[in-house]
């Protein structure tokens, strides 16, 4: 499968991440940035590799934010060939080279800092972590440019890992506090066919969670953070991995846990597994999820709470959940064809994903929230995580690398493709070209979304070919049509899970037409959400809205949308980048407020125009404030 | 002036207080109370007398728990003679007096724990705070008893302070981080007449904020909380007192310096001082109190946070705060009649310090939050402040003899007298009698205050007095109506600053009626607290009502008022001791809701009975979801 974007909306974001935000992070990670929080990633690995003296400085895992830029870096290699990028890459490999011990193991913070620690700290060390996104970076590498020398590397670190790692007397029996190898391992096997590196995953999975768990004996787990939002729950270590049924924890770590288990899940065609990710997903999407896809209630332990407990302005919804919600999303699609994934994996993708970057790729969010004062988030001490402007860089910078790695590859969320049906998930204009019984089958997709909700498909073909092409139909679309050569289909018998799978021998030139008429929707949270109680969202095809202060004055929480006036669509393409405002009516209260700070109800309003902009792109202009969940009144 | 309650409202509640709250609060210090915090506070001075060996256990102001305590049995010993009480008190003052030091000093933790350490750490240390209540206690017990040998050790404690502290260059330049000596010191002037201990009360407000301030060089200052929430405006030491507007800092401090202040305003007539005071009491009244007078936005140092930001889950409120805020309006009734003081005052005293205790007067709440949803707040990180059920006791135990205190002297508050004017502030049935000038003046007042408004006031004179009578017109009062006998005066002319002022020659036996209907008001707060947006509190005469999850079901939030809709109140002999209850129709979701968390908007409501309780009694039956605030709907 390889799928071209040629899209009016991702292209470009794509190509600014390939010819701004890869480079611009190059110059952060090396430190060469004004203003910007110090990075020292890479002058760790050439302390480590002996080039200059020096002390570690940086997280414990720095390491990783080098490796995602490599894999952000290696995946634009594919469309956008660039041997000068190339070169830098092939130079950080050289040095990592020099930065591995002979046994393979790769780690600066515990080669230069404390070398006596190593594989003795799992709850927050980071180190497992750290060799899953080498390994990731290493796989990307080697798939984009063929090279094998960091693959190679990493083989030699997996090798390790898994000689000193595993179910066996003679090996430790640990696991990571926080989940990416098990992912990282799993694509290791896929690209070098090693079944041991699938079953260091599967142990690894498999080990977690048993109890009496090895990690409250573990010298970190205990002394870093003494408090019960650290116990073994934040590490998703409570129970086996069997027994969860509900999200706990690091919102984060979570994620990339539920990948890798969805990765083995289907590796090993385990029924039990696909069972337990489902109660995850449920769990996950249904009362632990903000409407942006942003995960996260909290910001201490950057964690889950309870169900319904969606605080919009102390909200963490960090970058890295919400991209790794896509990474769950994509994989149970693998898994199962059911729109609820896709729907969830468009959602957080337009949405708490874009968010994390500025319009320009230079600029982050870290936590995303939902809703901003800035003179109360700047002051109040339980909004320390929140900034109210995206910043150029992070003392602790996993998500910016992050972004740009998932903008780098996107083109691997649109489709899915088993032996008789191709899948697609996400519309974007692209040409993509499946191998369909040994058949080359292109397909083109042409479409404005998430501005317009009508999509062009057409089918090029050598010759005639039966299978089966399958179409989400979003869940936000109340009257979806799909006609192939201009006749209409019942939708009825069609729709299986939220796909309309159309089975046919498809003809060379065969013409599908999507058509998910775009309104603009008010949404309302589950009475559940104590926090949205009388609040809806406006959501445009995909997109979930917001207000700024820019467009509409502060206080915006004093701005109620009246129930039943109409918010109208508009391209403007002077704005944002090109972008659909929606525009409607709301009432505030008039200016009949003296010195006051209660007095009996007046409710004397008056009506004010009100403007939307998506959410994704909120904070691009002047600093203000925000909210996606407005009131609404009869 | 001495007024005796007869008050069915109040009455009750200082009795209880007296038979109760006094001998059970006793217990605790005693630590004789099972599973409640332990305390100490005696023991500590056993074992700085000598009597026993041990080593300090508690906060370092443990000290003033026994002192508060003290001084609320000193109050009830006025009207309610008790020995045995007496004894006790004298056991535990010759225990002190052992544990005095020939100088005057007298500190148990600084005594037993850390001796080297004294007038070392003004700025966490409390010391000066602990002789501050210590000498309000013996102020107090002098006054019940005339028994003068706790007021002696703490006049020569005071003149030890003072030969230690103050202006000239021998001594030292310094005062206490958290304010409490300088209106005791006011105290002990009065009933000494010693002018020293005024000048040094004085000194210390004057002192106080001199740039570059001496907190800053104090070993306690940086060290024991490094972060900016605790800097110099933590202390209110930022700026000289004149030169702050806004009340910033530690919200009890805040409330404790401003009524010195309000004190030494008084006393010395300075009108730069009582400036200052109105802009601070306007500041705080107008920009930075919950509608139940509950003041401190933020639990992380427990203080004021920015204008109208008042979230009302994750308030602190202290219970001591709003005492404090009693304690300010009540001074500033002293030098000025306006009732803008009486209004909060009332406002406070029938809300946000109510709550702090239970109606069987033996459990506390330190923070009383205006909204609890007790699953989320027993989890969230930044809600661990909040308990959503009072305990028996505290590690920091400020608050339960603080509102002992208050309520044994509570008859202080009622009454304000200038040389030819009596103004009532507060009203509940009572018999006062009054000097004016030389003749004795009885009046008597009548009401079944909360619970209506009609109250009889008559009076009693052997002979004929000229003299103003002022009567406080509740804000709240929409159509307020004043009759002397009989006959209907014009409050247009009559009422100044809030006050409905009659001058005349009172005869024995003239009846005042004040009418102040009761009407069931809903409030809202200033658009620019984002938290109340939309909502309204239902209030009755003085008292804010919440809506409890035992009324009312689960998910409160989800419960909508209906605009225009009548709340109707009821007196319920057998609910809570007596309370009028407010009853009337709300919306609720219907329940249409599946599994979603997210849908279109449906807004199929259902109407549903509402029931409200006095916000002061929450809590006090089956534990569950409490708010203030409900969304209203047109």
């Amino acid at each position: 499968m390889q799928v071209h974007l040629h899209d009016q909306f991702w292209k470009p974001k794509v190509q600014q991440t390939v010819s701004h935000t890869i480079p611009y992070q190059w110059r952060a990670l090396n430190d060469e940035i004004e203003g910007a929080e110090p990075s020292h990633a890479v002058e760790n690995f050439r302390i480590a590799a002996g080039d200059q003296t020096g002390a570690f400085y940086g997280m414990v895992f720095q390491d990783s934010d080098v490796a995602k830029w490599i894999e952000a870096a290696a995946y634009s290699l594919r469309q956008n060939a660039n041997p000068e990028l190339e070169a830098i890459i092939d130079a950080v490999v050289d040095l990592m080279e020099r930065s591995q011990g002979s046994d393979g193991y790769l780690n600066t913070y515990y080669s230069v800092a404390e070398p006596e620690q190593r594989w003795r700290d799992f709850a927050f060390g980071h180190e497992l972590y750290c060799a899953g996104h080498l390994i990731e970076a290493a796989v990307a590498y080697y798939e984009s440019t063929g090279k094998r020398a960091f693959l190679d590397m990493m083989c030699r670190y997996a090798d390790y890992i898994d000689r000193m790692m595993g179910p066996e007397p003679d090996k430790m029996q640990v696991y990571c506090g926080h989940e990416e190898i098990e992912l990282a391992l799993v694509k290791l096997y896929r690209v070098t066919k090693e079944s041991r590196y699938l079953q260091l995953s599967r142990y690894f999975v498999e080990e977690r969670g048993k109890q009496p768990s090895f990690l409250t004996e573990d010298p970190g787990f205990g002394y870093k953070y003494k408090d019960r939002w650290f116990e073994l729950d934040y590490h998703q270590a409570h129970a086996p991995v069997r027994d969860q049924e509900t999200a706990e924890g690091h919102s984060v770590r979570a994620m990339y846990l539920y990948a890798a288990m969805a990765d083995l899940a289907h590796a090993y065609g385990d029924p039990t597994l696909v069972e337990t990710l489902r109660k995850l997903w449920d769990n996950v999407t249904s009362k632990r999820m903000y409407i942006t896809g942003g995960l996260g209630s909290q910001g201490h332990a950057e964690r889950f709470t309870i169900d319904y407990d969606l605080p919009n302005d102390t909200a963490y919804t960090e970058t890295c959940a919400s991209i790794g919600l896509v990474m769950f999303a994509s994989r149970m699609l693998s898994i199962e064809l059911d729109s609820r994934y896709g729907d969830v994996m468009e959602r957080v993708l337009y949405n708490g994903v874009l968010s994390g970057m500025s319009l320009d790729g230079t600029r982050y969010f870290y936590v995303n929230p939902l809703e901003v004062h800035p003179a109360v988030a700047q002051y109040r001490y339980d909004m320390q995580h929140v900034k109210t402007e995206r910043v150029p860089w992070f003392g602790c910078a996993c998500c910016p690398p992050n972004i740009a790695r998932l903008l780098t590859s996107l083109d691997r969320y649109f489709f899915t493709q088993n032996d008789e049906e191709i899948a697609m998930h996400l519309y974007a204009s692209n040409e993509s070209s499946f191998d369909v019984q040994g058949r080359r089958m292109i397909v083109r997709t042409d479409s404005r979304y998430p501005w317009e909700g009508r999509i062009q498909v057409r089918v090029h073909l050598d010759e005639p070919t039966d299978c089966t092409l399958s179409f989400r139909i979003p869940s936000w679309c109340r009257q979806p049509s799909v006609t192939v050569n201009g006749e209409l289909l019942g939708l009825d018998q069609l729709v299986k899970r939220g796909y309309a799978c159309i089975s046919r021998r498809w003809m060379d030139g065969d013409d599908i037409q999507l058509d998910f008429p775009m309104t603009v929707e008010r949404m309302e949270s589950n009475p559940k959400v104590h926090e949205n109680a009388g609040k809806i969202a406006l959501q445009y095809g995909p997109l979930v809205y917001c207000l700024e202060e820019v467009d509409n004055g502060p206080d915006l929480t004093d701005i109620c949308l009246v129930e039943g006036s109409e918010f109208k669509p508009e391209y403007r393409e002077d704005l944002l980048g090109g972008i659909v405002v929606l525009t409607g009516e709301g009432l505030r209260s008039e200016h009949t407020w003296a010195n006051e700070l209660y007095r009996p109800v007046i409710r004397s309003k008056t009506s004010v125009p009100v403007s939307a902009i998506p959410y994704a792109l909120w904070g691009n202009r002047k600093p203000g404030e925000m909210t996606v969940w407005v009131r609404e009144h009869k």
